[in-house]
């Protein structure tokens, strides 16, 4: 089948409406597009559950902190197109800058506490524009569930958290990160790492493991663990490493309940983010 | 015709969706309730222009500075549910507090620029939690249109703002303040004025429209008209009184296209807000 291509929020939201007003019900796929096997699988689960099935793509500026990062953003449109048709997505919703912000916004949706820690901290006025982006779309494309994969963690939560505070009516769906073989977790971001340190990365999920598979409980000795496997691999500089409750984000001390353990590390001049469930024995 | 009371969210946006499933447009009047002429004059016009009109009746504790404010806050809900019958209403959304607010709210929503001027600064926290509770009842009753009153001019300026920046799909339609015969806006408060300061509120407009009535171009020579009426009642204490561009809500230095002018006023405990249309000749 083909993909339509949408960039009209007016004539995306018609889409959306007429098929359930037919009684199907709609997924919903936000994305910056460039996608990879974690966007398919985040596509495959909206297309096992629902009937018609949407992927947004629009990088969005105001989640990104740096010139240089959005720059080099990568936009490789007709393959992205070309990989929705192949997964038997029914619109590519792909409005340009001017659609989402036809005026400088002043309205803005915050979640607070959810925001505060992990990469708040070094990404001042991200999750604020990744929640209120995520609003307009929810408006623009009113499905019944928006599928987010478990690897942007955070974003994961606070967005849960801003459908549930504000009422808004679709359900969010979390799903599991895709890996490489090696265990590096699927982003649009690896293809700017160097070989070097695309092949070094893989520590990543070696130090999650390390700290998932330990039977200590205390989050110091734990995050210890995971930083002493990445200490191993010198192209790699921690940002953060840090053990949190699963739904509120806030730090854990001891790991009591299920938790989770989320880190981000620099290889060069790519930032990377990984987590994992850190469950009690 | 009798009100239906409606106190889940889930219900409400049930009636309102297959409203608009069956081919009905639907109003929305959101209000807290102790209804007077002004609430009623909002659902004319939403009578006159969809074929359903949903009242919400919520109290939202979270835009109120003073408890004591809050505590104060008239709540005869049997009459305004009469009111809604009379007024041909057909749904009266009266949730309670635990409904809107199952758990304590992180998200937020923040129209920045228009809420810092005006009633901002004497109001902290007001005009955020005017807009999240917006933005909530626009989720539970997903309406063609709501109506908001002039008298709250700066709130619907806010919510028209947030609509459009959100991309939500309704028309937000200012009604035009009604007004007691001596010139004093309908507020749900004026029941609170005594005797004596309700005799004298009714300055408040006489200010107004000196100010429109004069020749003057200068916003201080204008704020200055209304302030002197203002002054020659003892019982009058002023919080602001001041000139802004009609759309932004920017202080104006000097009339040369459509602007409003605000002001707030206390008379003893009760503080009472009123605007106009300052218009260049």
């Amino acid at each position: 089948m083909t993909t339509q291509v949408v960039s009209s929020i007016e004539e995306m939201r018609t889409h959306v409406l007429l098929a359930r007003r037919g009684g199907e019900s709609v997924g919903l796929v936000p994305t910056m597009g460039a996608l990879h096997k974690g966007h398919l699988e985040l596509i495959r689960h909206a297309k096992d559950e629902c009937g018609r099935t949407v992927v947004t793509l629009f990088v969005n500026p105001a989640q990104f902190n740096q010139p240089s990062d959005l720059d080099a953003y990568p936009r490789p449109f007709d393959a992205d197109l070309e990989a929705c048709s192949s997964a038997g997505v029914d619109w590519l919703f792909a409005p340009s800058a001017e659609e989402m912000y036809s005026e400088k916004p002043l309205t803005f949706v915050d979640v607070e506490g959810l925001s505060d820690g992990l990469c708040g901290p070094y990404r001042p006025g991200h999750f604020r524009a990744v929640a209120t982006v995520c609003a307009k779309l929810f408006a623009a494309a009113p499905a019944d569930r928006a599928y987010f994969g478990e690897k942007d963690y955070q974003q994961l939560a606070i967005i849960r958290r801003m459908v549930r505070d504000l009422n808004f009516p679709l359900e969010i769906v979390g799903v599991p990160t895709v890996r490489e073989p090696d265990g590096l977790a699927m982003s649009s971001r690896n293809v700017r790492l160097s070989p070097a340190e695309r092949q070094t990365a893989a520590v990543l999920y070696r130090a999650l493991e390390a700290a998932q598979s330990s039977d200590q409980t205390a989050s110091r000795v734990l995050v210890s663990i995971a930083r002493h496997v990445i200490a191993s691999e010198p192209l790699a500089r921690v940002e953060y490493i840090e053990i949190v409750d699963r739904d509120t984000l806030a730090p854990v001390v001891t790991v009591d309940r299920e938790c989770r353990l989320a880190l981000a590390v620099w290889f060069g001049k790519v930032r990377l983010i990984d987590n994992i469930a850190i469950i009690p024995r």
